[in-house]
């Protein structure tokens, strides 16, 4: 039995809600539907867009400046050359294609390119209907071969994280760390950093979004580094900490701390189970051991063409997790004026419980 | 006498459109009214908004994460704490500034977002007014102070561009080189790269836009370097083509004659004349010589807070370049299954001129 293919569900909710066609601006979903892979550096700077009619042949529409790559990639779809502007080659188009009800992504559509839509709408006599998150939702289960990807780009992720915390020594810079660590990526083939990696040491990983500074890092203290890389377009995301020369007491009991609230979160993960559920094995484990106020954020998200994408694993998501989903598991604590620490690894939710996508244990075993 | 500041220029247009506040979202404009220099990763992202009431203090609307940092660089604004949504916060300030007409910037505010305002709005009482490129314009024209950066930027893009090019050798892949210069970029105290840097040889280079490969450099092909940086939120954004070895005839020829459109287009260049003019320049040279079809893209753009930004430079723009603009000067060959060479430099207009940002002449001076 074939898998039904992304675009055909795809279609059969564009028959559900009675539309012609579906308007695609969001760059992941983008390659999703259609495996074009160009990417967009601001949503002011699009390389496309896909125009899916509920039936026949999708189409792809950019510029000269990304024409042949469309072309190349973008299999089972005919690709339009945008001469003047988006709008103007979607208002040629869409006569052909008959289309009197067109949804969009009112999550991904600038308000000026929306009023250009509605405007196209009146005059074509076409109802022009805002979604959200239509292609998101089927972009949380990953099939096998998604999975497969996003396995790559982890394994990826450890070789250079221990190459580059094989040669870790105090007084290298917070900066000159990320530096190395995203230069490898490059060098070893990822598409690139999936986001700004970071390294932060000592008081500086007191707060979970550090960015790397030129600060020195000491034997002792605790070096916080989260980094994530694509390959062959799919995210990694990962988390650890870990400290040169001696650990002391405190360091040791809060990592061994988050280690177990990670544990936790990992036996308790399985399909069927909601999101916050897995947020509250862990946060029971750091709350019971009086550390709660410290740990501020959710459990973890999805990960997948995106790096912070459905689902999310937090105190409120109420949402079911599902087998297929990939998520990562990253608890921590952060002490103002001392420090923090943070552990993340990535796992595939399966029925009965979830898959661990890493195998690096640096600091995870004390 | 002291210049007039933005914010005030902003306040004198609220006036003047009869409107009581404005909403700031586009991340160089925020930055460019108050200051602030958080970073947005996408727009779905957003790491603050202003609110700038006709009179009285300006706000700035950001969550946890970027709250210290907003309080300590936004002079002059008071910092609101986010705690659910934006938009939850805008409609709880909005009653004590007694809004009655709000303006927003429609080319950076996703339509679900706008659909939430426009709700507020109905709510309130209160009229929501789309407006297009109202920072964006005041931002054209620099101060002796942002042109100050700018030259720092530009002066440390050619540091890195010269430590690199001093190494380039032959048999260094296309992509070991662009890691190189981001990585110089970043450990000589730039902010990051402004855009992903271009490295492209022999054939690689005949499309404007080429990415990185892992195709190994040679002698005698031209190798096209297109970097930029951002140093305290401003931007450069250079590009260099050389020739390792021999360079030979044609090569030499389409190199000298690129040089010589971007003379025409720097003699050209001054306050008062179309940005079409400039273009036009520059476009003669390579068209007398027989290569207009392999020009295909405009003369240069704005560089500021951002790397592309207003004014635009090319056959169809009638806006007039004023003093104080900062623009790039690139002309470009590109030729199908030969290769590419462009050059581009950085320039301040100015009355009866234009000042060149560069120093470096690597390959100018054939």
């Amino acid at each position: 039995m074939n898998p039904v293919k992304p675009l055909e569900k795809i279609r059969a909710i564009l028959r559900r809600k009675k539309a012609d066609a579906f308007l695609v601006t969001q760059p992941e979903n983008r390659r999703y539907l259609s495996g074009y892979t160009a990417i967009d550096h601001s949503i002011s700077e699009s390389s496309g867009v896909l125009l899916i009619p509920v039936a026949g042949i999708p189409l792809l529409l950019t510029d000269s400046r990304y024409y042949l790559q469309a072309c190349k990639e973008a299999n089972g779809y005919k690709v339009i050359l945008v001469r003047t502007s988006l709008v103007s080659s979607i208002k040629q188009v869409l006569p052909q294609l008959g289309v009197r009800r067109l949804l969009f992504e009112s999550h991904y559509v600038l308000h000026s390119t929306a009023v250009k839509l509605e405007e196209l709408g009146r005059q074509q006599n076409m109802e022009t209907v805002p979604v959200h998150g239509m292609v998101e939702k089927l972009r949380t289960i990953k099939t096998p071969g998604e999975v497969e990807k996003i396995r790559k780009a982890v394994a990826l992720n450890e070789r250079v994280f221990q190459e580059i915390y094989g040669v870790l020594a105090p007084g290298q810079s917070e900066k000159e760390v990320a530096v190395a660590i995203e230069s490898a990526m490059m060098l070893k083939g990822a598409d690139g950093p999936a986001f700004p990696t970071i390294v932060a040491s000592g008081v500086n990983a007191a707060g979970p979004h550090a960015v790397p500074t030129d600060k020195i890092i000491k034997e002792g203290e605790t070096i916080t580094i989260d980094m994530g890389l694509k390959l062959n377009g799919y995210c990694s995301d990962m988390t650890r900490t870990v400290v040169l020369g001696r650990t002391d007491k405190r360091t040791r009991e809060i990592l061994t701390l988050v280690r177990r609230a990670q544990l936790s979160a990992l036996k308790t993960i399985r399909a069927g189970i909601l999101a916050s559920e897995a947020d509250r094995a862990a946060r029971k484990i750091i709350n019971e051991a009086g550390f709660g106020r410290y740990f501020g954020h959710g459990l973890g998200h999805g990960v997948g063409l995106a790096v912070h994408e459905a689902p999310y694993l937090n105190r409120k998501r109420r949402n079911q997790l599902r087998a297929g989903m990939v998520v990562t598991v990253e608890p921590g604590i952060y002490i103002p004026g001392w420090g923090g620490v943070r552990l993340e690894n990535m796992v595939v939710v399966e029925e009965g419980g979830c898959r661990n996508l890493n195998r690096d244990t640096t600091f995870l075993d004390l």
